[in-house]
């Protein structure tokens, strides 16, 4: 059930199997750098998601840069960051029913764990899991700010809950989730930059109603790749949460500066590697990479370094491409090329390996460790 | 790198952890069944396609219920299918590069190997991985027969590649694979059946053609769960390579019959099994179901058991349902629900264990073996 490596080490890119999920190392290691200098001025620390990577490989890189830690989403992410060697870990996320609390509790044990609630009956099971492993847990409220996905509405509700968690013995109330998840791809700068600013006065006030009740509220975390610059400079956010910086995805890179332009403050550093299997007329071509190597849920690939030929059509294990110059070069059986994944998040999810590239020659090979790392 | 099942043999359903890959083991043993019976009258042969489910268990129940073999669309999904026990496999795809046909030429040694090609360089590469492991391999062409992907147009073409084979030693010129994939979901039977007259046409005339030139083209394949029965009446297709009709999906219950009816043929048996893990509003709830345990690329997942229940939107890691009715019960927080999802074969790929259920009890554990096998 592990799939072997498309490559070895050592190997030119040309020579690995196909599809393969390629990371261009010097591109990735400049955003891994590049995101704690754009904040470096700002009263906020770095917690990257991992959902995007999965990888505690990267989730190291990341910490050895100044992250205090990283974010995942589930449990078992949670679990492989651990195996791997994470000491702080935030599961951004709800997490329900005895069987996931349990395994997070447990995991407190051996690493720092905070997770977001929601729902006073959450809580409750919460604190029964945290006593059945004698362990203490920090609790994030979420608030829905704007995305309209989980989260208790701003203000009151999130009051009521961290009254109850200020009574726990197991739990340790900390602050605020506050991820604005709808306004990361907002293409236009102002829209999005709107849109954060309500999200931060929600944040702004819930904290100052439960300070005002005599709870602290130390950290309030949230921010994605696409609006980061706004949290930090808002003096309320104390975490960024940014994710896909680190690979960045053709629906990223879409989103308009101030200026209006597509001109994305990270560099694409990850590609599907992909062969022409097939070249049946002189304007098709089809690439060995379909619905199983990529998600199209955020819009198609893009053809990397070829922007006039287009990726037209997915089916399961097949991408058409659209080749309008007849005398197009690179298209012919047996050629092959780098897609620019619609989405990175997912696309990351459908592989065993990284293969890491530098220059032309494959450098390291690294597991997608929490690939499949549902529950 | 490999998940442990979200549950144990013996445990009640309702304690398998979430998101599940669920098989409902009655409805999928009707199904297994039901194909074959369909067809028993019928001049043709089953090979079931193994890319829906990735299983050599389930490629094995399909051989003992008659079919001749099955089909698959990757090198290393063929591996995985011969480490299971599988005997006869074709590979109803072009494979391209001396990597992929080394690997089938080395595989061919243990077990019966077909494969498509559709250009002559891809012929000389095959030719030359046979010869290396001194193995023989049996070929079809593909002709484009209304699909438009991959394949050679019907008639000349095909004969000109099929001249080509027959002066091979090491390589069996086996007949034609003619899949006419974008007919599979057309909604109306007339529209299906007409798309279908026209590639059992383009079919029947490239074999007569390779006929007419002393060269036999035994084997016609082709036909997918939307259309097989159209194939198998034509007295030209002598092989179905249905995948689907083992689970379903939203997709392909939508599709219609003679009536005008949505009475799919097979019962849906493919389910996802979800936990509400938010209920910030009376008319939203969140399951723990999203893009990395449900590809909607063919729409988004259906609420099983609650129709008036809609699932709205997914992101990474979450699925938004609407509530329509504010009594809906249900939906609480750790309620657990069943999603049919939008399309069975890359929602499948995105999990490491089937969780076979008769009633309500665990009685199976099988992997996905060939889960990622992109290669």
């Amino acid at each position: 059930m592990v799939n072997r490596p498309p490559a070895e080490i050592g190997m030119p890119l040309a020579e690995v199997d196909t599809p393969a999920l390629i990371i261009d190392l010097d591109a990735f290691e400049g955003n891994l750098r590049a995101l704690p200098a754009k904040i470096a001025d700002k009263p906020v620390k770095l917690r990257p998601h991992s959902k995007t990577h999965k990888s505690p490989i990267i989730a190291l890189k990341q910490v050895a840069l100044g992250a205090v830690g990283v974010c995942c989403q589930k449990v078992s992410e949670a679990e492989a960051l651990v195996a791997g060697g994470v000491r702080d870990i935030l599961v951004a996320n709800e997490v329900v029913g005895s069987t996931k609390l349990n395994k997070l509790a447990a995991l407190a044990r051996h690493a720092s764990i905070a997770v977001c609630v929601d729902d006073a009956g959450n809580i409750a099971d919460l604190e029964e899991a945290a006593v059945l492993f004698d362990t203490r847990i920090k609790v994030l409220i979420e608030i829905d700010v704007g995305a309209g996905r989980c989260g208790v509405a701003p203000g009151e509700p999130a009051l009521v809950l961290a009254q109850t968690l200020s009574r726990s013995k197991h739990l340790q109330f900390d602050g605020l989730q506050a991820y604005q998840g709808s306004a990361q791809h907002i293409r236009s700068y102002d829209d999005r930059r709107q849109a954060i600013e309500r999200a931060v006065a929600h944040a702004s006030r819930t904290k100052a109603l439960i300070e005002s009740h005599g709870i602290a509220c130390a950290r309030i975390t949230g921010a994605g790749t696409g609006s980061f610059e706004f949290e930090a400079a808002s003096s309320v956010y104390t975490e960024l949460q940014c994710g896909s910086y680190v690979f960045m995805d053709a629906d990223y890179n879409r989103n308009l500066d101030a200026g209006g332009q597509a001109q994305p403050q990270f560099d694409q550093s990850l590609f599907i590697w992909t062969t022409v299997m097939s070249r049946p007329t002189p304007d098709r071509a089809v690439v060995d990479a379909g619905l199983k190597a990529l998600s199209i849920d955020s819009g198609l690939p893009v053809i990397t370094d070829y922007p006039e030929v287009s990726y037209a059509r997915a089916s399961d294990e097949h991408g058409k491409l659209e080749i309008r110059n007849p005398s197009q070069a690179g298209f012919d059986v047996g050629d092959k090329i780098r897609l620019t994944p619609g989405h990175c998040d997912p696309t990351v999810n459908l592989y065993d390996w990284y293969v890491g590239v530098r220059g032309q020659r494959v450098e390291c090979l690294w597991p997608v460790a929490a690939r499949g790392a549902l529950t």
